[in-house]
C-alpha cells in the first residue's frame, strides 16, 4: 500500500466517524506529541546498553504500536495541512545532502541534525 | 516513491556519512521529539481561530519542512528497530476500527484517541 | 515549601527505592517527554474556543496531576544534572528582558519566544 | 526566591509586554513541548555512556538554559490554569509514595513511573 492509499484510509476512518471536526492542526500536533510521549515511555528506563536486538524483539509489539500511532497522526496532520509527506521528505533529503556533504560529514555528529 | 524506497534512501544517507553509529533507538526518539518540538513552535502562538487555510498556505514551507523532519526520523527509527511502518499502521487501523465502531463513535471525541 | 525542599524530597523518594540507578539524564528527558505527552492528551480534542475557565475547573484534577508529573521530573533532572532551576530561570528572565524590551515587544508574538 | 515570586515575575513579564493574549493553555503546552524538544536536541547524539559528569559540566550553559525555558513555560501554564504547582507536586508525591511502597519497589523500574 502506498502512502497515498494510507492517507485515504486514515481520512475515511475519520470521515465515517464524523471526526473531521476534531482534527484541527493544533489538536493533531498535540495528539502527535502524546503518541511520541508514549513511545518515549516504552524506552524511558532502558539505558542504551540494555537496548540490544533482544530487547527490541521482546518489545516489538509495544514499539510497533507506538510507531504506528505516531505515523497515523503524522499522515493525518499532513493531509489536513494539504502537504504531500513523501515529496516533503524527498525535498528535505536533497537539502540535507547539500548541507552535509559526504566528505565533510563522515563520522561526525552535528548538533542540529544527523539526517 | 514507496515507503520502502524512502527507507532505503534514508538508510543510505546515514551509511554514506558513517552516521549509523549515532542512530541508537533512544537517540532517534530524542531527535524525533526535537523535530515535533520544532513543528509545535511553528504553531505555538497561532490560536485555532487564526489557523485557517490562508495561514497554512502562507506557512506551507515551514510546515512542510518540519513534517518532513518528523517523517524522516520516524522512518529511520522504524528501520533501526526493524519494524515495518506500513504494516504496523495497517494493523493499528484494524484495531482502531474494532475499538471505535462507526455507529457508536460518530461525532464523539474520546479522551484517548480519535484515530 | 521551597524548591530546594521539593528537590530533596524527590531525591529521597528515589534514593529510598534505590531508583537512582534508573535516573540517567536521557532517561529523565524521555520521562519528561512522556509526561508532557500526557498533558497534551488532556487537551488534544478541546479547541481553544471551548477551553474556558469552566473547562479548566472541570478538568482541574487531571491538569494538576499532569503538571505535577512534568514538574517532578524537571526537578529530578535538574538535580541529577546539578543545575539550580531557580537561578537558571532567573538568569533566563534577565536575558529575555534584554532580548524583548517592553516598548518594542508590546502586543507582538514573536516566532521563537513569548516569554 | 520562592516559586510564588517566580510565578509573579513571569506573569509581570508577560503583562508588561501585553502578551497575556497569546498565553492560551494550548499555546503554552505547544511552547512547553518546543522547549522540551530543544532540551532533547542538546542530548540527542550523546549516548548514555558518554554523558558523564564531564560532559554535563561542559554543556552546563546549554542545559541550564533549556531547563530554565521548560520551567518558565511550566510556571506560566500553571498560573494561567490557576494551579498551584508546589501543592500539586506535593500531592502527587504522596500518591506515588502509596503506589510504590519502599519495600516492594526497591530497585525495580516500573513501566509507568519511577517517581
Amino acid at each position: 500500500m502506498s502512502l497515498d492509499e494510507l492517507t485515504s484510509e486514515v481520512a475515511s476512518f475519520a470521515k465515517e466517524r464524523d471526526w473531521d471536526q476534531f482534527h484541527l492542526p493544533r489538536s493533531l500536533v498535540l495528539a502527535l506529541m502524546a503518541e511520541v510521549g508514549e513511545l518515549a515511555e516504552v524506552m524511558q528506563w532502558v539505558p542504551d546498553s540494555q537496548m540490544n536486538s533482544r530487547w527490541t524483539e521482546d518489545n516489538n509489539d509495544d514499539l510497533s504500536e507506538e510507531l504506528a500511532d505516531v505515523f497515523i497522526y503524522l499522515i493525518r496532520l499532513a493531509d489536513v495541512l494539504d502537504i504531500d509527506l513523501e515529496s516533503a521528505a524527498r525535498s528535505k533529503l536533497l537539502v540535507n545532502a547539500e548541507k552535509y556533504p559526504v566528505e565533510k560529514s563522515r563520522g561526525k555528529s552535528t548538533k542540529y541534525t544527523n539526517l
